[in-house]
């Protein structure tokens, strides 16, 4: 969906306490030229950034996502973000994302202009695409090698496995990939065997009455949505873990589902073409759950 | 280096046959705003690039950087970009590179506005920084783990690991690491023990009066510089090869260089903190050759 709103932030040191950042916002036209050739973003995907929900006007998590976007500012050696300030942008935006209905916010902090004094950083509004497809009538997926074994991201910090950065040519090469092959979407595995997630989003799987989702260890972002889902679910009594998880424990799963914070729960109807049974009554409480105004 | 020149190209088709295409052309201010923030370069990393040098005013090499980039695209499933349009932006850009000493002319192709018609691209012109130290005094680097296996590449061609994309925030890291430890540059490796690239120049080993590199396996960019270098060295009887490197090969090696477009031939002087012996007059003669004009 078009852009409908964007503002540019003049990033401030992370312990700048000030109360009001306003003057370091500025408010731009989404479409018009803003940015120039020589921001490193855009020359090498040298950045990181948030997608953030909104929901009839509520930005959902907001606290989850600033916390993730210093977490991967620190794997990229990037200057911690002030998230006063961020949040302050994120107040604005939310009067331009949609009153009823969906939106979604992004944050994006990039390294700034190749050898330029500092970062760049700028948020965007746009109203959410429909995903009630997705959502009712679920997805298929295929399982995809992300060419790493699972050991990999803790003995490779250089690989930035655990930051959400701009350099996201793979993930889109590998949700074309599973368009080629008839499927919706992918689940990354590791080279040795172990499921980690999708390109955009994170999975839960239920085995055995469980709700299980493969254990962050440095390459799985820690997904928001995930990170909610589970504490909805504990609250209602069920048990959630995060395990290793072996490729073969797909198959021993009797529901699955890809979550992230627009298209939120969708259920998984297929794995490489075997079939998969869909709980759509819990699959509808889920996103029921995960409109409701969250924090 | 501060950009001195850019122009953005209105993408042709790949087999549109116009003599000029001089009015696809439009020159803009390289610092001003010139990228709107819904680019899919700046969001996602989503596109390819080149870095060409220029040597006192002559593109060294257009048409292998022309058919690189037209092979990342194919690896990419980005439009195959019209070379002779590519061609002639060049021609325009080289009159802006320093007519004396180096300069850099890169192209840059885009995926594009997201939800957009079409591709974006342009071309910038910068001096070449002053890269004489590393010539003449070496570097020193360190080996770093790319994370995948030698087969990786050829089994998921999702990772885009052929390709010369803005997804670049892995090679930055690996430079950023390789200072922490005190050197100047990094050799990526696989997790399996075979000896790959730099992270944005190609590696050539002189092993028993015989120059090698690691054959380009779907892994490894095939370096401009390193084909011209060969060329060079067999046309002056010397036997050169591609081949499958161990790690352990790098310890059987009398001399070693990275070789790039911009910094050309840096004899290394160090891996992971061993000394290595250079070859001063060989590694001049290297770069005598390289800062001829070639075609």
């Amino acid at each position: 969906m078009a852009l409908r709103f964007a503002l540019v932030i003049e990033p401030a040191a992370s312990d700048d306490p000030r109360p009001s950042f306003a003057d370091s916002f500025r408010v731009i036209d989404p479409s018009a030229p803003a940015l120039s050739v020589g921001e490193l973003s855009t020359q090498r995907g040298d950045g990181i950034f948030e997608s953030i929900g909104v929901v009839d006007g509520h930005v959902q998590e907001t606290q989850a996502h600033l916390e993730r976007l210093a977490h991967s500012a620190r794997i990229c050696d990037l200057p911690g973000p002030n998230l006063e300030q961020w949040r302050q942008a994120i107040g604005v935006a939310a009067r331009h994302a949609p009153a009823t209905g969906e939106g979604v916010i992004k944050l994006i902090l990039s390294r700034g202009v190749e050898h330029g004094p500092a970062p760049t950083a700028w948020v965007t509004v746009a109203p959410a695409p429909d995903n009630s497809a997705a959502r009712e009538h679920g997805i298929r997926v295929v399982t995809l090698d992300r060419g790493y074994g699972i050991d990999t991201p803790a003995r490779a910090p250089w690989l930035l496995l655990g930051a959400k950065t701009l350099s996201y040519a793979v993930n889109m090469a590998a949700i074309r990939e599973a368009k080629r092959r008839g499927a919706d979407d992918a689940i990354f595995v590791t080279s040795d065997g172990f499921v980690l997630e999708a390109p955009t989003a994170s999975l839960i799987l239920r085995i055995g009455g469980r709700f299980v989702t493969p254990a962050p260890h440095g390459g799985i972002l820690h997904g928001t949505t995930q990170l909610s889902l589970f504490a909805h679910l504990e609250e209602q009594g069920h048990e959630t873990g995060y395990e290793v998880v072996p490729t073969g424990a797909l198959r021993e799963a009797d529901a699955a589902w890809l979550v992230s914070s627009v298209r939120l729960a969708a259920p998984i109807t297929a794995i490489d073409g075997v079939e998969m049974p869909v709980d759509a009554e819990l699959t509808a409480s889920f996103n029921r759950y995960l409109l409701s105004a969250r924090d």
